[in-house]
């Protein structure tokens, strides 16, 4: 039984293997692209192959279940990466998914299970993440005016990309949900260093992210004596360290983090004094006051050294997310689950956000997570195990069969 | 007389103007690309209708001159520009040589003057400066397989553009040049703020360029606790604030300066911890001592922080060219022509990189400056008065009249 769970998560891994893939390993596969419409047809395919019904909402994600049902339990996660991504990020999940659509048909089981594929959950792409199933969940904060046009990473502004794919913006809300549960690989290395096999998660962290866009003046960068310039990727130098400073205390404080991992300079020429310079700040921590202590001391050091260096500074928020909490009771019954099998399992916050985010303020929410190879994600030396992704789904469905 | 100076030198600049122009202000015009191949056909225009006889290089570059001569007082500049420049930089050289040949035309004047425009003079579009003088004088450093390899702004190798417009990175070395002599906006802020209208340079400062190749791990940006990074852009941040501190150490101590102009971030997304970071340095001086350090001190801080910061550093040096002295009695001989005058003039060295480099090693070579505003240049907003231009042709004027 194990072997032939662990030979359908290999054909299923091997199924989505070549989409995207980069010359030197690694996917690029964004949100609402050609490269995340062949994942969402293999998934379709691989649904029908299972005898499922498969459908597609307003916001392009792809549902998959057995049978006709009012209310659902939902199992998601995303098909779509980074730039220069891993194989396992959102995948595993929707691998789960299927598994355990699988097991419910061959034993027979009449557990209302519904598989959801979303989009978009990266904001590689258009800036914004869990796209899809904010979208359908109306948890996004932007507005869809705000949302048509952001602008990807080809120059087409997304309320272009929608109204050429005859989706919506403003999709009908989901309904039906009775539990929202979601496999995730952990993309950090506290279970493989604590030899943990499974984890799940209490709260998600909540990001905060920023554009500062600085402006000096871009001179010759031979004849302008150092006593005169405004050069804005000094400027800009400052900030990344000053952000990263601000990470590092309150890591210590309340395991935050802080990133600058977007910095363009301008006109970025060797012999030019760099003129302008735009930063991309992600701020993430699972408490309401860490967050608002980095996001404030970001901003003061950004302000104080653009002042000092007479650069000036525009400020604009680009999203905003608060820290998300999952069901309680789900959380209890998912590791008691996990001890019936004599899986190995700890309660803990994710620092990365999921789909899971959009669910929890509307439906009872859960989330479990399986080790990585050395907590590396959004790479492409990303790895997990297809037997910490069987970990995963065997304490989904303890969970589901105890619970039915 | 110089009214009509004036109103010729505004025709020249008015023919130039629309070239490679930018929306808000300023000009791109890229060497060896279709906008310096159209300054060149209204460089050949302008001399042409001043009776000139017209000739190209193997290099692309163009010369005017009115009769045949065996041994030419030549007169140059460059009609290229770096990204979204100013109209003067180089330009006003090309004007005033023009100016003297129609004065020497209109005054029935044997000097044999020929007037140069030089190709690529910014090493804006491939990483390396003074490209067409440096090759009709075999002064570049690079070898010719070297330079074929250099990759354009968009894609395309210098090899590949040579071959395509008939031209040879290994021309004959240029003859019968009597002296070298050049017109050139500062700058910087000298000039006008000591209220001098010319300027005689003594020193051309050397650059030392320098690329930095930095390799951390790009990791999630959530998921990734502060301890456990390798932020290639962090390690960056601190190099470009360590370049910055010794270029202000070493103007201190002789007027050297020290920029990074170039830094690319990668995957340059917000939600991943920077993997790889590439840095342009650019550090200028007239002293070999002063370089020497800023050279050693660099490369010791990058290699400190990368080190520190477990980050793999790749050193590449990409140009180097010593400080080069202008001829003496030329530098003389320059500084009494302003004197008999009346035009304010000081002895000055030049920070930035020009042609004139190529030729002191072999010619007889001098520079005369012009004031430009605010010292600003490589910029829009760079601006100098026809009447600085007029000033400065005078002086060469007055010095090549009385030496002759």
């Amino acid at each position: 039984m194990e072997h032939s769970d662990l030979a359908y998560l290999g054909r299923l891994f091997d199924t989505f293997y070549e989409v995207g893939a980069l010359p030197d390993g690694g996917v690029t596969r964004l949100g609402y692209t050609e490269a995340e419409d062949e994942m969402h047809r293999r998934f379709t395919a691989l649904a029908k192959e299972l005898g499922c019904a498969v459908e597609t909402d307003l916001a392009g994600n792809t549902y998959a279940y057995l049978a006709p049902a009012d209310e659902y339990i939902l199992i998601g996660s995303h098909l779509d990466s980074v730039i220069e991504g891993g194989r396992y990020d959102g995948v595993a999940g929707v691998m789960a998914g299927l598994l355990l659509l699988k097991r419910a048909r061959d034993e027979r089981c009449l557990l209302p299970l519904k598989v959801a594929a979303f989009r978009c959950e990266e904001s590689s792409n258009f800036g914004c993440c869990t796209m899809g199933s904010g979208l359908v969940t109306h948890q996004l904060k932007e507005g869809p005016e705000q949302l048509a046009r952001l602008t990807g990473k080809n120059g087409v502004t997304l309320g272009d990309v929608f109204a050429r794919r005859g989706l919506s913006l403003t999709p009908p809300r989901i309904t039906g949900v009775r539990a929202y549960l979601e496999l995730h690989i952990e993309q950090g290395k506290v279970l493989e260093e604590t030899n943990t096999r499974v984890g799940v998660v209490s709260t998600i962290a909540g990001p905060r992210r920023w554009k500062l866009q600085l402006k000096g003046l871009a001179e010759h960068s031979g004849a302008t004596p150092m006593s005169m310039r405004q050069d804005a990727l000094c400027a800009a130098a400052e900030i990344v360290l000053a952000v990263e400073q601000i990470g590092r205390r309150e890591a210590a404080l309340c395991e935050s983090v802080a990133t600058v991992g977007v910095l363009q300079n301008s006109p970025n020429a060797l012999n030019v004094v760099p003129g302008a310079a735009e930063l991309g700040i992600d701020l993430r921590g699972s408490r309401l006051d860490s967050l608002d202590r980095m996001e404030q001391d970001t901003l003061s050091a950004a302000r104080e050294i653009c002042q000092r260096r007479n650069i000036s500074l525009t400020e604009s928020k680009l999203s905003e997310l608060d820290p998300v909490s999952m069901d309680p009771s789900l959380q209890q019954g998912l590791m008691a689950a996990a001890d019936r099998l004599g899986i190995s399992c700890r309660n803990m916050p994710s620092g990365a956000g999921h789909d899971a985010m959009a669910f929890a303020p509307l439906f009872p929410t859960g989330m479990v997570f399986i080790p990585c190879e050395k907590g590396i994600s959004h790479n492409p030396m990303e790895s997990t195990s297809l037997l910490s992704i069987l970990d995963g789904a065997d304490v989904l469905w303890a969970y589901l069969t105890a619970t039915r």
